[in-house]
């Protein structure tokens, strides 16, 4: 007999047929009602054992996180909560779980305990939720890109250049710790390194991606970034995927457009094939509501969140027009802000987006033009000759989603930056040949994946939404 | 007016339309036809110029590689080879080419000179092919495993285990070379690096996908591995992309089946949405072919061969039958091997996979059951207490295409074979935690993606598959 889903069972109306499923159990409760769990949905079908004629020694096995093959007679349930349910006809014990032992019992576990766990978290609903709603909102991306004309490209994970600028580095290297061979000055001889050089771990494609895009018109990349950076916070990873896209002969604006339309257009597709997974995550999130004081609980449930996210314009808002806002607020004038705004000119710290995002405006803000000098060296130099054509997507609850920019396409303008910032140029030849042959206008951004995980399944901390979070002092599994 | 790309123009039928179009020159001849590329097909679309009333300076900047900006009139084509043509109003330089500079000119570059060119390769009709047909392929991965109930899962790039088995790992550090602190004792202290351990680059998710499969059911993994050996050769790459799915509850003939019906599928989704880019390929190999001598010919063209694969059978073939087909094999008994078959145990090199694919089958081939003490830990022990079930797909031209195993679910055997390996429990407690708690027949495969890339390209070497390949003194762009 064909094994059957959970899911292909739960969608079934053909009554009375024989079935045969395996899976693991949730809860066995009065000796009769197995909640049988197979991964294809958050759903269990609840199994209905005649413990009377069953043998005393298996029914002591039926513990959670058993696996077991079941076979039996599909009827409509007599119980609440489900409309189907199996008679049990044959049970057989797969693999048995000690409940001394198993860590994953049917109460509730803090995520502290269930991240040292994360190889037993995904037994959860919470964690087969997201990681289910994270794996749909990949194919969403791809699907996206592919049906607007994108190219995939995979971009290196292993670097040479050390001038991508986005943050601190990893080494890769091929040497034993404190054994690296010395040239005849005394120096690291990197020429006998693996790669004949020094070589780090990416933290964005963008650069490749550009030399792609300037061929192919429309290319995106969604790949593992790395930053080395001692950041303990629930915002960040040192291991973390991004997607970046990058278009030729796209300016500012469609680069504003493009991200918008992406974001709407990803969020609809997990509201169309998550119903389940989300529907339980927004009711976990009202649950944690209950018990936080009436101020910090949310305005809108999560699906609330998501639908207005689809259906309203972000708001466009150049950094000039920020800084007044920001200057002018209750914030800023009762000092209450940790880095105060007094001028044109400074870098705006995640207070302020949390201000602009949450309390000003209510809805997603798109940032740009920003000043030159706290940007990157490749942001195109707008006229007035000092904010560059740089866009940052601020999202509630999660600060910036996206960063991006129309690319400086000048060749000498680009090199005065170059120089400006000690960036050699040596390093750079290849970036450099694209401003050479055939330059054009383009523009891209760059979306942390894992922040919209997180904005898609409500997690507070980034931790909970990738499968084994790497961060400072910790690579465990 | 909204501009269009060329495949859009290519396609239509709506003559005397005004168009706009940006894309760069491939040619130009006759001071009269532009052929222009937007990357968005590998065609180009023809623009005719009436020079005689275009400015000379303009006429002049006109060269391979410029990016151009066009108004003009659609107009059904005069000329052979094209059915549609734009007659050009206006035409703008947005970005020179200067042809004495530019290192792709319109005719035959050696793929050696378009390595060191990497950046700008792509901007060749073979490399725009390539790049476009890896793209459609991977999204045929993504579609394959999420219309039939996979979920993806992103596993770590950086690991704290060294026990995944499959090969060399370069190490990842935050330590600068020759300065990582001691101990007391004067060993390094890892403890003090980034992730308070030893780190390293994967080589498979495999493990960590067991643990998600046996919560979810079915998972894929897709992402960057790594191996640290010094392996100059077509087939091998430092930094490649593996997609590994794993499955709770197939046993080794159901994920022969998976991996058959996968590769099957993928490349039907290449053949109905890359008819032109494959036809180009396609080509690319029948010239190439006819400056061989007739031996060395192949037998199928490019497209009969993808034809093939999808319509027929794998071969699935035992170990111990393929030895006796080796041992009584021509090449054998005229010593041509380079490693002779004489007995039941040896391990396969890569002549004979070829002499099985090439010549004995001339099709591709499922090999399983091999001897244990070849194969990895985690391989399910068989009955006859000395092979493994586990799996390799060969194919021709590329040889092992795919590697798997239904994984030893019992805990005693699997501690016993670890034990024999001196593989550290302590390493391994999370992995060992999924035969302890539920544990069940699961089973799963790799495939080598870029491999995949060369069998549907036709492409000789790996290296001319992936953009910005890594090997061994190589890690430039």
């Amino acid at each position: 007999m064909k094994r059957s889903t959970v899911i292909e069972l739960l969608q079934s109306d053909k009554f009375l047929q024989e079935v045969y499923i395996k899976g693991w159990v949730r809860t066995f409760r009065s000796n009769r009602f197995i909640a049988l769990n197979d991964g294809s949905t958050i759903k269990n079908i609840q199994c209905v054992i005649d413990f009377e004629n069953l043998d005393e020694n298996l029914l002591k096995r039926i513990n959670t996180g058993a696996a077991v093959s079941i076979k039996g007679t599909l009827v409509e349930s007599q119980g609440k909560g489900q409309s189907v349910e199996i008679q049990v006809n044959d049970l057989e014990i797969l693999g048995d779980s000690n409940p001394e032992e198993y860590p994953i019992q049917p109460k509730k576990h803090s995520f502290e305990f269930l991240r040292e766990n994360a190889h037993l978290r995904i037994r959860t609903n919470t964690f087969g939720a997201v990681m289910r709603v994270r794996s749909v909102l990949s194919f969403a991306v791809h699907k996206y890109f592919q049906e607007n004309g994108f190219n995939y490209v995979n971009t290196p994970i292993i670097t040479g250049s050390d001038a991508e600028g986005a943050g601190e580095m990893f080494h890769v290297t091929n040497f034993e710790a404190n054994k690296a061979p010395l040239t005849e000055e005394g120096m690291v001889d990197y020429t006998k390194d693996f790669f004949g050089k020094e070589t780090n771990l990416t933290v964005s494609g963008q650069l490749e991606a550009e030399t792609y895009a300037m061929a192919l018109g429309k290319v995106y990349t969604f790949g593992p970034t790395f930053r080395a950076e001692n950041s303990n916070t629930t915002r960040h990873l040192a291991e973390f995927w991004m997607i970046e896209p990058e278009v030729a002969f796209n300016d500012l604006d469609a680069n504003m457009d493009l991200s918008e339309d992406f974001i709407k257009s990803v969020l609809q597709h997990v509201l169309d094939n998550c119903k389940d997974d989300l529907e339980f995550l927004n009711n976990r999130l009202i649950q944690e509501d209950k018990a936080k004081p009436q101020a910090q609980r949310n305005e809108m449930t999560l699906l609330e969140k998501l639908q207005f996210v689809v259906e309203n314009n972000f708001k466009r808002v150049s950094y000039t027009e920020a800084i007044e806002i920001l200057r002018n607020s209750k914030p800023n004038k009762k000092k209450k802000f940790q880095f105060p705004i007094n001028e044109w000119g400074a870098d705006l710290q995640s207070e302020h987006e949390r201000y602009l995002v949450e309390k000003h405006f209510k809805c997603p803000v798109i940032l740009f033009d920003y000043p030159a000098n706290i940007k990157a060296f490749y942001m195109r130099l707008n006229e007035d000759g000092k904010t560059v054509r740089a866009m940052d997507v601020l999202f509630p609850g999660i600060g910036e989603m996206v960063g991006g920019s129309q690319r400086e396409e000048r060749l000498d303008v680009l090199k005065e930056k170059m120089a400006e910032l000690d960036i050699d140029e040596k390093e750079l030849w290849w970036y450099l040949d694209t401003r050479k042959f055939g330059t054009a206008v383009h523009s891209g951004f760059g979306l942390g994946f894992e922040r919209l995980v997180q904005f898609t399944t409500g997690m507070g901390n980034i931790r909970d939404v990738i499968p084994f979070p790497r961060t400072p002092q910790n690579a465990e599994f």
